[in-house]
């Protein structure tokens, strides 16, 4: 076995991300440039972008949204780099995760001192039924597919394992959609980035405009307990749990750690980084737990030299809300069965002990799925560099952590991020 | 700028492939584990499946052929190997190279030892036609594919620029169907292991059956000729220059070069890799050459410390058979101009003094686009082992090469192989 070590340290010394939306009159490549950009300015001591030398694009199906294959050279062109190294990596919705992990490697291997790493996914030319098909493929085509699943069904399943295990109701679902919007209302590039009680103004507001007034919910629980306000999707996964359509891009500048200096004193060094896989749910013996992400984050733990305790910052994959409750107890951040609880009682709120995707998440910022795990390292970099403006977390946020799942956990990715 | 150099050694301790062909009754995963199967078999003092740490699958777009997205983990358990992480690696047609590239970098990072590197697609699911539009993705969709370039036509319009700028006629690139069918006819893995005169027969077989007897023709060149025999496709790219729609796989076993005598004594160690992108054919100023094939050579030839005339065995792209000429070219085999000729005299046949392709090529042995280099890698090992039966090539084969090309060049790899 392998030691658990990078031959050679790696520091990320910019990052930059689109808005995150649905945005019919842009190409992806728009929105690539749009992060790149952003990437470049980011970079404190600047950087001369001809000295890149490899790109790793994270990309799910463009093929499928887009019929476009063979992005990678497409958007490396886009962004003036031809005729530089350019490959695609996919693990569904981890793909910018993979990337980012593909561009790690490719600097410790030796081979590279500089490196892009992207994400990308335009899913909104799509119609919103086939947006969901399309996002089925991640599954097993030769048996879930036939058998009616879609991602809805699958985190249905979970939720309602978790619930019939460890007794929770659905309040503690929807009190992860009220906490993520909140925060998100504060990120400028969040695509839903209002609380649920401007949402209910607009809902109120919609139905007056049709002559089909509706009732004035007193609190956002009551709003979300509405059929007619928050549509029961796959039960108990109502409309306000699950993330939404969307597009965008991320860019994060990758160097061998010797030469962060050049770049920032600022520099976000990658201090761990874990990768597992996992069986398609329905030969899990337990439904309440991803295995994969128990792996990952082992692994980068490890690597790190930091448990659950030292991260400040985490952003962790909420594409439906029963995701980022799970996600917290596989993380280690609680036990099994008490990351509803703690959803529930603010604890993972933006100004809570332990907060939790301070971004927004995927639920409010949006989820481009091969853009989302780069994304969430732009929220770390923001956050560790003390750049996260009105959602600034408080204190000394020296360590931060991104959790990023394929499929229902057929991928996993965990990513720690330190100072040095 | 980072030196051209790895970390870490890396050597091929196993390589396997399924048959290429057309199988509608197969799945993706059970030629995948027919390639792990023989791979397995393959490594000379056996090893323990249970020891890989990690998969890096080459895949086109198994999301258009088949509509399965996030392959790698489902590969992953085909072969009993999860939870190790596993990654999709995307290039078009150079895809299974780009894991090829993915795995090197792995254990040359520090993070593993030894890594499966696998090259899946299933094209034959779909109809011709539509095979042909799925491939076009590969293009630019915002611009080529609107105008009507498929990639007969992108390769057609290669032929006519080589054709026009050195005097070349179609019998060049028709000799080169030939010769590869010849070398084909020797490999019992072979899609179309025929040569061209059985082929003829079986034309004409055909052609009585329904009733429309057709000539007999005298020699190859006049059936290649005939349009009855052998449509044009996209001038001068007739069906005979044209590889065939193909599933396949093929399976890679690489480890640390400090460990490769656990495995075998006669490994074939990665001496050389190279990568290059670049825009897409309207940007060129030069149609008759591919410069990311150029670049990615340089690369390799550097890291190698070798050149062209090392080379014994060369396994090069012909998807299409102008596309094989430009290769050698590329290479250095031959000058600007000069491969066309060499393949009309017969110097890149099996028994010639520049052998290239004993496999049969794409062209006769298949091109099931994601597995196609690694399948390349597959033969480079039987002849550097001495184990490639009736197409073996004679004298101490101590230096081998791939090249496998994305789109119409927007990606190439290059890949040499050493002793140590």
């Amino acid at each position: 076995m392998a030691m658990n070590k990078l031959n050679r340290g790696v520091a990320i010394v910019g990052a930059g991300m689109s808005k995150f939306g649905a945005f019919p009159g842009k190409a992806t490549r728009d929105l690539f440039v749009e992060s790149f950009a952003e990437m470049q300015g980011s970079v404190d001591k600047g950087v001369d972008v001809k000295d890149i030398e490899a790109v790793f694009i994270g990309n799910y199906s463009s093929d499928l949204f887009e019929g476009q294959g063979h992005t990678a050279p497409f958007m490396t062109h886009a962004v003036g780099l031809n005729p530089v190294p350019a490959t695609r990596c996919e693990d569904a919705c981890a793909s910018s995760s993979a990337a980012l992990r593909s561009g790690i490697m490719a600097i410790a291997s030796g081979l590279y001192d500089m490196v892009l790493v992207g994400g990308i996914e335009k899913m909104s030319d799509l119609p919103t039924s086939e947006v969901t098909d399309t996002l089925a493929t991640a599954s097993d085509a030769l048996y879930d597919v036939p058998a009616g699943y879609t991602f809805p069904g699958f985190y249905a399943t979970i939720a309602t394992a978790y619930m019939d295990k460890y007794g929770a109701t659905p309040e503690a679902w929807m009190s992860v959609g009220i906490k993520n919007h909140d925060a998100g209302s504060l990120n400028p590039k969040a695509q839903f980035g209002q609380r649920i009680r401007e949402l209910m103004d607009i809902k109120i507001k919609s139905a007056e405009k049709k002559g089909r007034p509706i009732p004035t919910w007193a609190d956002e629980m009551e709003f979300m307990h509405d059929d007619r306000a928050n549509l029961v999707i796959a039960w108990p996964m109502r409309l306000f749990d699950c993330s939404p359509v969307s597009d965008g891009a991320a860019s994060l500048l990758l160097v061998a750690e010797d030469l962060a200096k050049n770049f920032t004193d600022n520099a976000l060094h990658i201090i761990g980084s874990g990768q597992a896989s996992d069986v398609t749910l329905r030969y899990r013996s337990d439904l309440t737990t991803l295995s994969s992400a128990k792996a990952a984050a082992q692994q980068a733990y490890e690597m790190a030299g930091v448990g659950p305790k030292d991260i400040k910052v985490a952003e962790v994959h909420d594409c439906f809300t029963v995701a980022e409750v799970v996600a917290t107890e596989d993380l280690g951040f609680f036990s099994p069965g008490q990351g509803y609880e703690a959803a529930m009682e603010g604890v993972t709120s933006l100004r809570g002990p332990r907060p939790i995707n301070s971004s927004g998440g995927l639920k409010s910022k949006g989820h481009p799925v091969g853009a989302s795990g780069a994304g969430q390292v732009v929220e770390v970099w923001k956050q560790m560099r003390g750049e996260a403006g009105a959602r600034q977390l408080e204190g000394d946020i020296d360590v931060g952590l991104t959790h990023n799942v394929g499929g229902t956990g057929e991928s996993c990715f965990v990513h720690i991020f330190g100072r040095k």
